[in-house]
Parts: C-alpha cells; sequence; structure tokens
C-alpha cells in the first residue's frame, strides 16, 4: 500500500506531465523553438513518420525551421498516464490546424510519449507520433487522404 | 471535513475517471471491441439517439459491427465529475472524426456518464451521447445539419 | 517544503479549475447566460478583440445577446494553470463550433485567463480571449482568414 506520501507525489507527477504537453503546444504556436525543444531531455527524441530528431541539436533543427508562420496549433486530449518512479509513458491524441502556402490543413494523429524526471522535472524523453491524417481541410480525411503526413521540417 | 485520505481517494478517483474516457476512445479507434465493452459494467449501458445497448451482451453488438475502418477518432474535452462514493456522475464534450463510405465526417455532442466503482476500477454504468450533429465535413453544421446522428451499428 | 495539506489543497485548487472552465463551455452550450455570469467574480472581466465586458452587468449583455441558437460549442485543451494563494492565472487552447446565419463557422484561440477564489469557490476574475481565426468552415483558417473575430454580442 502506497504511503499518503507516495499517492500524492503520484498525483503531482500525472498534473505536471499534463502541463508538459499543454505547453509544448503553447510554445509551438509562440514559435518559441528554444523552449520547445527545453522540453526534451538532451538525449529526447521527436519521431513522426519514418524521420526522427534526436538530442537537442537536432530537435533544434526540427522546431526551428518547422515553425514557419503560422505556426501549428495543437489540441491535446485523451491523456492516460503510466507512472513508473521518475520514468513515466503516455498516450495522448492531437488535433492541428496548420497552414500551408495559405491553405487551410488539418490533421489528427496521437502521441506515444515517454516522459522522464530531469532535475526535478518532468520532460519528453521520447515522442512519437502517429498522424492518421494532415489533408487541405477542403480535402477532409476521407479514403482518398490517408497515409499524408506532416510537412518535412527540413525541407 | 473529509480527511487527508479521503480527500486523497476523492483526486485520485477523478483521475482514473478522466482516464477511462480516455481510454474509451483510444480503443474505439483500435477497434478493440472487446477492450471497450469491458470499460462497461456488466450491466452497462449506451444510449444514443433513441437506441440503447444494455449489457455486455448488446455492447458487443454495437461495438463490434460499428468499429468499421477507418474507426471513428473521438477527442473529449470539458470533463465535469461529481463523486458519490462507488458512483460518481460526469458530463464531457466530445468531437469525432469519421469516416463514411470514403468521406470525411465530423461530429460533435456531449456525454452524460454515469460511472461506478466495480471490482476496484471505475466502469462506465452508463452512456448517454447527445449528438449535436454528425454531419460530412464538406457540407458542415450549419442549419440544415441540425436532426443528424451516426450511423446505426447494426445496419 | 509545503505540507501534505497544503499540496492536497492545490491539486483539488487546480481540478477546481479545470471544471471551472468546463462548466462555463456547458453553459454557453445550454443558453444559460446568468449561469455563465455567476461563474466570474462581481467585478469579473471578459476582453475580446478590443471589447470588455466589466463586472457582472456588462457581462449580462455579452452573454445575454450573444447567446442566438444555436450556441457556440467550446472544447478547452491545454490548460496551463499557476497558483498563488487565493489567485490563479491559467492558460487553456480552445476550439469552437458555431453557426452564424445558418452557416457553418470553426474557430480556435486561447484564453489568458485570471482566476480568484470567492466565497469558497474559484471563479473567473478575467478572460482574455485571443481568436486565431473565426470563420467559415467552408473557407478554412487560411491567410485569408486572418484577422477575422466572433460575432459582436451588442450588435
Amino acid at each position: 500500500m502506497p504511503s499518503i506520501e507516495d499517492r500524492i507525489q503520484a498525483i503531482e507527477d500525472r498534473d505536471e506531465i499534463r502541463e508538459l504537453t499543454a505547453r509544448y503546444c503553447h510554445a509551438v504556436r509562440d514559435g518559441a523553438g528554444e523552449a520547445v525543444v527545453d522540453l526534451f531531455t538532451e538525449d529526447g527524441a521527436l519521431e513522426m513518420n519514418d524521420r526522427k530528431f534526436e538530442g537537442h541539436g537536432e530537435l533544434r533543427q526540427a522546431y526551428g525551421a518547422s515553425m514557419r508562420q503560422p505556426t501549428p496549433r495543437a489540441f491535446i486530449q485523451n491523456h492516460v498516464i503510466d507512472l513508473d518512479g521518475d520514468r513515466a509513458t503516455g498516450q495522448c491524441s492531437v488535433e492541428i490546424r496548420a497552414v500551408e502556402k495559405g491553405r487551410a490543413f488539418t490533421a489528427a494523429g496521437h502521441y506515444d510519449d515517454t516522459y522522464r524526471r530531469d532535475n526535478g522535472s518532468w520532460r519528453f524523453a521520447r515522442r512519437l507520433l502517429h498522424i492518421y491524417h494532415w489533408v487541405p481541410l477542403a480535402d477532409g480525411w476521407g479514403d482518398d487522404a490517408e497515409g499524408t503526413g506532416p510537412p518535412n521540417p527540413l525541407e
């Protein structure tokens, strides 16, 4: 039976991890690349489609280049978290409103996350983004849309 | 004045109930019918429009047949929970991205939920889904869209 | 080091503030103007675009007149909260589905909130709504959409 102290700590950890994913969305929206990178551990990684950005250096490339104006607006929901001491895993859904070449894009997917307590703060150790669709709003996410993905931040 | 123990228990209960509604979305997305059914109590019920699926047997029909590919993607927000011992009620909003006959559909509504602690885990005793609209994305939710509803899972 | 009691209180405060923003959405949806106003302190204010509604009297104008049928459906996500005793600040994202003159509108933005514990309940002291776009769904939020805003509730 966990102690009162342990139970409170676990609740606080879960709250902090939920806010981590929220702060990520706000920082991306603000185009604050360095703030986004700082939400990851030094060896943290972002994976989406078949691309991987690992460590602060590569993450800086991803979040620097991809943050064209207007920045994508991401909305996180359905967060499930499993704590294991100073590590945790979680899954959360995401909806995204983006603009590419002046056109409205809509996207949805989910993150498989690994979190780590790092110098007293929870950070992303790894985010694996599964995109269901990333499509022009005018086209929608019907059958033709499957397999589409977000723009390559390095292009 | 509730005890420390009672207050912690209440916070944990609320967290678990929030995750219950999140796990529901993830299981529906995965087409994991049996996992969805297991989130309901044995006598649990789902009601939407004028249809009712009550008990694991009927729920299996609903979640088996309705989970055509691609499965609906649901996003839960605005969760309010009222605890009452081993029972609780709650209301949460939902947005849904679906595909019917190859076309993108968008939906929104809210659940009036009743939860029950069942063998140590919170489960759905009843979900009453109020759909505001369930429409082709290309048509939108303007005046013409009122009264539409989700497809009958038994058809 | 905060006490056990203080830590539990902080967690409860955060939960209550999250539910405050959820109850706001449900009350707006129900067109329950007086219930919405009661979620603000007596001197509470709502600001959006360059308009400001301050105090229950002006808020009644805003929430009375703007709640044409169908009412806007708002969905809150990405909530970050900073507690400071009986005051708190927070930021949360919002997506909105509205209908104007029979047409489907979609909107997104975020609230910069100030909360205050008022007679034992958390209420809004100030909501500053930043709208990214408020556009016909058929048009989307592409480059042409920037600078659009919600309808004036007093017109």
